[in-house]
């Protein structure tokens, strides 16, 4: 089994990214709390390499948990960092609404198309903060992303949602990594080992996936794993593609 | 100088498109419509490549010219496509409202930060639409990029906005191409050599790149420019590299 360093990968993480803003004059980072381990670690890491002045994080519900809300307030004030919440919850209810006038369709029409809105909602803001902190502050922000390897590989993630982002610190890590970077940076144990959720459904990830985090990352290893559940991991990944390659028309060949 | 076979070209891209639907079962395709050339161009080629039957056309205004939509109806009645206007204005001027009041700030700190809103919530629009016909229908429609390669190499798009699609067929395509193209296929010439604007600012899109589309191509082509021109064209692609190269941590070396 490979070993992982942990204190090696946290110096190159941040290594990677005070390299990456001095190479191109960035200042300051915006990330989006959800309340799980995922942007929390991204949070820790950004403020060891940063320092927390440049940090603005930002709380943006949409009929979301308050239990959720005061993680996220407790991990905003144990590092030290400015966060803002901004209520996206009647934009979205306003859009959904729109959308029923327009089409003339029920809510159970909507349900599929709905779940997506709001990692874009949520997108267009961190984006939009980028841009007002960096006029406001005259210094470049940029948004960090949060993916973990195993979303990504099984494509557990919205197109033009949560997959936009500037800079990307965890995209190579499997879940237990970026659990065991979050202990070593002492992100709280609550947070840490929350059962990952969209904070919607009241399914947890893994109860939608049909897969178990721990699984995706025993087939990212190539470790002993019963075939069907192989199978069904890697049909998720193969079904999710589509999502990174996006098909062109290549122009006029030479001939 | 490349000789361009335009109805070579068309057959390609309308097999291109075809043997991409067939090989992941799509059926349908959502097209945002803006009432300017590229759009109108990726249309004409859709409802040859599908039939008019399987397309659905947007009209998604925010503080839009109603020239422009007199110029989208025009174009979905010639080919016989759906059009679906719905409207964004107030969605878009509600979250504005919602930033002032959170952040207290004016209307001048927001002008930078709100150019990008209008496209990101079109593409949230779109996305959500195909997800719906999809439900409605129970076929899959996917989402049609419209930038061709001009606007792509100088990087006039944005992040999370207009460059968020599921298949394109324009981006290896110069302007001009893209016009013949447009002739090609009896796209209205009012549409075709309308100057290219983002209906927002009341400058072209030429007066705010500070270059011309024709420089652009000249510089693709490798054709004898102007020195400083090809210089500022090549430095507006450099500067907008990012948007498509995200940093990411590249996880534990092997060593």
């Amino acid at each position: 089994m490979k070993k992982f360093d942990v204190e090696k990968i946290v110096n190159e993480i941040i290594e990677f990214i005070q390299d990456y803003y001095e190479k191109n004059k960035l200042k300051g980072v915006v990330i989006g709390l959800s309340g799980g381990k995922d942007s929390a670690v991204v949070l820790a890491l950004f403020v060891r390499a940063l320092g927390c002045e440049n940090i603005l994080s930002l709380w943006l519900p949409i009929h979301s948990s308050e239990d959720d809300y005061k993680d996220v307030l407790a991990l905003a004030k144990q590092y030290k960092v400015e966060l803002k919440k901004h209520d996206l919850t009647l934009i979205y209810d306003n859009y959904v609404e729109d959308i029923k006038k327009i089409n003339d369709v029920k809510n159970t029409d909507l349900l599929n198309a709905n779940i997506n809105i709001k990692p874009r909602l949520r997108m267009m803001t961190l984006y939009y903060y980028a841009a007002l902190f960096s006029s406001l502050k005259k210094q470049m922000y940029i948004v960090a992303g949060t993916s973990n390897k195993c979303e990504r590989y099984v494509g557990y993630f919205t197109k033009g949602g949560d997959n936009v982002s500037d800079i990307n610190v965890l995209t190579n890590l499997t879940v237990s990594e970026v659990i065991k970077i979050g202990e070593y940076l002492g992100v709280p144990d609550n947070i840490i080992h929350k059962i990952p959720n969209d904070g919607l459904s009241g399914q947890s990830d893994e109860e939608k996936l049909g897969v178990k985090y721990s699984d995706i990352e025993k087939v990212l290893n190539d470790y002993d794993i019963d075939f069907n559940i192989k199978d069904k991991i890697n049909k998720l990944h193969e079904n999710n593609l589509h999502k990174f390659n996006i098909p062109e028309y290549m122009g006029q060949k030479c001939d």
